[in-house]
C-alpha cells in the first residue's frame, strides 16, 4: 500500500528549519508496512496546499500530512483542504468547547484567532491532540486515506500513535522485513561488487546502500505474503551478504563499530588503553559514546605536544628527536607508554599529518602511523589515507579500533579490509630496550 | 524567481536518514534571492524520478536536485533525466579519465559499475566534482535550469558553490544580504525575547532563528535595491544582535565554538591542557578539529579510569576515596595535574555522570564539576545538565570551553551566560598541599 508525507511550512522551504518530522513519519509508515512514494514540501499558501494535495490524493492510498493548524494567520492547512475537496469550513462545537476549556485552565486569553482551529473541511473526521490545543482531521476521498496534524513533533507523533496508527492498521497489513548490515572496510563500490551476485539470484529482495563515511549500510529488504516469511527471506540474504563481506560486516542497524569494539573487549574481559595525537580524541568519543565504557576503557592520552608524550607517555625525547614524531619508533612508544600508565591489557596509538598544513614529500598529509600494544608485543603500521582533515581522522580512527577487533578475534591487525591504505608495517619492536640505550 | 529543490534516495522516503541536504538548498536558495516554492522527495526509481522531474520543470524555473549518481545499482538519477527528457545516456570522456586517475591514484579497483558515473543525458553540461568521484551535471529545458548534484553532503556543496551559485547569480541579481551570529550560553526564548524590540523596530529585515543543540544561530537578512546597501542594512543589524546578546554572541557564519577558543589563546599565547572525564574525548575533538591546534593544545587526557586519574594526572587516592571521582576536589587535581604534566598555562577537566546510568540522590544523573587551573589558582564549578547522555556530554564540553574563554577575556569563568545551570562553586581551591597531607 503506497503512501506520502505532506509537510507545510514556508520556513521549511527556506531551510530555517530541518524537516525532521517528515523522516519521523517515513520511518514511522514503513514499519507499518507502508510504501512510501513521495515527500512534499510546500509552503503556508492556499493554493500551494490544496495543489499538492490534490496531486498526492491521485498517487497514493495514504497521506500523512503536517503543520499550518495553529492559529495565527500563517496557518491554512484547514482552508486548503476545504478548497482542495470542494467543500465549506464548519466548526466542530466539542473541539471549540475543548479549546476554550484548555485556555481557561492555563489563565490564557482566548482570542478571536483561537477559533480557527477548531474548523475542519466538512465530512473531516476530528482527531484529539491530547498534547495540545490543535485537533487534528482525517478524510476520505475515493478511497484514500489523508491525515492532518499539527506541525509540533509532540503533538504531531501523539495523534499519530492515537488515531493514524489503528486507521493503517485496518487498512492493511505487514508483509514487509527489512534487516541491515553495517560494514566498515571496503568502499562502496566494492560492497556492490561483491553482492550484484546475490542480488541477481534474489529479484524478489531489494538491496539498498548507504554510505555514512567511512561506513557502508547494506539493507536487504524482503516481501512476502506474511511477515514471518518476508522475515525468513530477509535473514537468509542478510546471512549471506555477511558471508560475502566477511570481517567488515560488523554489526546490525543499531551497532555502531565503537560499540562493537567494546563488546568484545567487555566479553574477553579485556581492558584499553589509547594514545592519540592526529586523531585528537575521537578515538575517546566514540569509545565513550557507548553507555559503559568505563568498563573497559581505561585512558585515553591526546598527546598532542612532544612534551606531553614524554611526560605522559613516557616518549622518550631521543626517539622524538631521531624519527620524529610521525613515524613507527614513537607510535609504539606511544602504545606502549598508554599501555603501562593505565595499566591496560592492550593499547593503541594514532600520530600522523591530518593536514591541511603539515605534510611534506616523505609524509604527505594523510601519512599516519597506527601503533598497537599487548603481552606479546607491539606493532606500527603505516597508512596513507586520502580525504580532508575531518577524513583522515575519522579513518584513521576507526582503522585502529579495527586492529583491536582483529587482534581480540585472533586475526593479524595488520591484514584486514582496511589494509588496503597500509604503506609499511613493523612488527614487535622492542622498544623498551631501545629507550634504555643511551 | 521560483525554485524547487528535489532529493532523490529511498532512505529518505523511509526516514533512515533526515535529509539535511533539503534544508541546506533551502537556505542557500533563498540567501541567493531565489522564492523556493516546493521540496519534493523521491525514492530511487527511474519512473518516480522522471516523473518528478517532468512535474517540477513545469511549475518553477530553477530545480536542484541531489542524490543517485553514485556508482551502485540503486543510483538511478543520470538515466531517469534522461528519460524525462527523452534523451540517451552518454558517456563524457573527460570525466571517464578524471575518474580513472582518481582511483589509481589511490590504488584502488576501476570495476564495471565506475562507468555509470561517466554517463550523463545527451546535452547536458558536466559539473566537475572537487571532492569525490561523481560529478554532477545541469540541464536547460524551456528557460528551466535543472542542477542535478551528488547526495554526499560535502560533494553536494563544493559543486553549489563553484557550478551552481555562479550560474544563479546570472540569471538573477543578488539583492539581499543575509549575516548569522552564533550564540551559546542563552535559550532559543531569550534570544528571541532579547531581539524583539530590535526585529520590531526593523520590519525590512528577516529575523530567523535556529538551534542546532547547543547552540543558536541567528540570521538576519536585508534586503535593498543594491547588494551594497542590503550588506550595509545587514552589518547594522547583525552589529545590534551581538550587542543584545554579549559574551553569548561568539561568531559568525563560519566559526566554532572550539575555534574561537582557540583563537583567543593562540593571540594570547597561552596553551591549554584538559583532562576528561565524562565528556569522554569530546573537549579535544571539537578543539583538534580546528586545523592548527597543536599550537596550543598540548594534552588532552580522558582519565576515565580511577587508576589512570592517579598515575597520569596524579589525583591522590586519598581525594578519590574520601570525595569521590565526582567532586570538586577531583576536577581540582584533574586540572592540576593536566596542567602540570603538560606544562601548559591553562587546564580545564570534567568529571560527572553523563547517563543514562550511574545517578544517584545527591549526584543524580547530569552533574558534572568543571576544574580550571591557572597560575592564579584553580576552581570547580558544578553543574546540573539535563537531557540525555550526548546531550549532558556536550553541554559539559562547552561550558567547559567557555570557562577557558571568560578566563581568557578576563572574565570571572564562573558567571557568564551558562551560570544558570550552575549548582555549587569552589574557588581556589588549593590541592597542592592537601594532596602533601598524609
Amino acid at each position: 500500500m503506497t503512501a506520502a508525507v505532506l509537510t507545510i511550512g514556508t520556513e521549511l522551504l527556506r531551510g530555517e528549519l530541518v524537516d525532521s518530522n517528515a523522516a519521523w513519519l517515513g520511518e514511522e509508515l514503513t514499519s507499518l508496512g507502508l510504501d512510501v512514494r513521495r515527500h512534499l514540501t510546500v509552503g503556508d499558501d492556499v493554493d500551494d496546499i490544496a495543489g499538492a494535495l490534490h496531486s498526492l490524493l491521485g498517487q497514493v492510498r495514504v497521506v500523512v500530512a503536517t503543520g499550518g493548524l495553529g492559529p495565527t494567520t500563517d496557518d491554512r492547512t484547514s482552508e486548503a483542504v476545504a478548497r482542495a475537496l470542494g467543500a465549506d469550513l464548519v466548526r466542530d462545537d466539542p473541539s471549540w468547547e475543548a479549546i476554550k476549556r484548555r485556555y481557561e485552565a492555563r489563565g490564557r486569553d482566548l482570542l478571536p484567532c483561537h477559533a480557527k482551529q477548531a474548523e475542519f473541511p466538512r465530512g473531516a473526521r476530528v482527531l484529539e491532540n491530547p498534547e495540545g490545543t490543535a485537533p487534528g482531521f482525517a478524510i476520505e476521498r475515493d478511497g484514500v486515506q489523508a491525515f492532518f496534524l499539527p506541525g509540533v513533533p509532540r503533538e504531531m507523533k501523539a495523534i499519530f500513535a492515537r488515531s493514524v496508527v489503528p486507521r493503517i492498521a485496518e487498512l492493511g497489513h505487514r508483509d514487509r522485513c527489512r534487516l541491515h548490515v553495517r560494514v566498515f572496510g571496503l568502499p562502496e563500490s566494492e560492497v556492490a561488487e561483491r553482492l550484484r551476485p546475490l542480488e541477481e539470484s534474489n529479484p524478489d529482495v531489494a538491496f539498498g546502500f548507504r554510505a555514512t563515511f567511512p561506513e557502508i549500510e547494506v539493507k536487504v529488504e524482503a516481501r512476502a505474503e506474511t511477515a514471518s516469511e518476508a522475515e525468513e527471506r530477509a535473514k537468509a540474504v542478510a546471512d549471506r551478504v555477511r558471508e560475502l563481506l566477511g570481517d567488515a560486516a560488523y554489526g546490525d542497524r543499531d551497532d555502531t563499530f565503537a560499540g562493537v569494539v567494546g563488546q568484545d573487549l567487555r566479553s574477553r574481559g579485556f581492558t584499553l588503553a589509547v594514545a592519540e595525537s592526529c586523531t585528537g580524541g575521537l578515538i575517546g568519543t566514540m569509545l565513550t559514546s557507548v553507555p559503559g565504557s568505563s568498563d573497559y576503557l581505561l585512558l585515553d592520552a591526546v598527546t598532542y605536544a612532544n612534551s606531553a608524550k614524554t611526560q605522559v607517555l613516557g616518549v622518550s625525547p631521543e626517539i622524538l628527536r631521531a624519527h620524529g614524531a610521525v613515524s613507527a619508533e614513537t607510535a609504539c612508544a606511544m602504545a606502549e607508554g598508554a599501555r603501562r600508565a593505565a595499566g591496560a591489557d592492550l593499547a593503541i596509538s594514532t600520530t600522523g599529518i591530518a593536514g591541511p598544513g603539515g605534510g611534506s614529500d616523505s609524509k604527505p598529509v594523510g601519512t599516519v602511523w597506527l601503533g598497537l600494544a599487548s603481552a606479546e608485543g607491539t606493532l606500527a603500521v603505516r597508512h596513507q589515507f586520502h580525504g580532508d582533515r575531518a577524513q583522515v581522522r575519522t579513518q584513521a580512527a576507526y582503522v585502529a579500533l579495527e586492529m583491536v577487533r582483529r587482534h581480540l578475534r585472533g586475526r593479524d591487525p595488520a591484514e584486514g579490509a582496511s589494509a588496503r591504505t597500509i604503506s609499511d608495517i613493523v612488527r614487535h619492536m622492542d622498544l623498551r630496550s631501545r629507550r634504555q640505550r643511551p
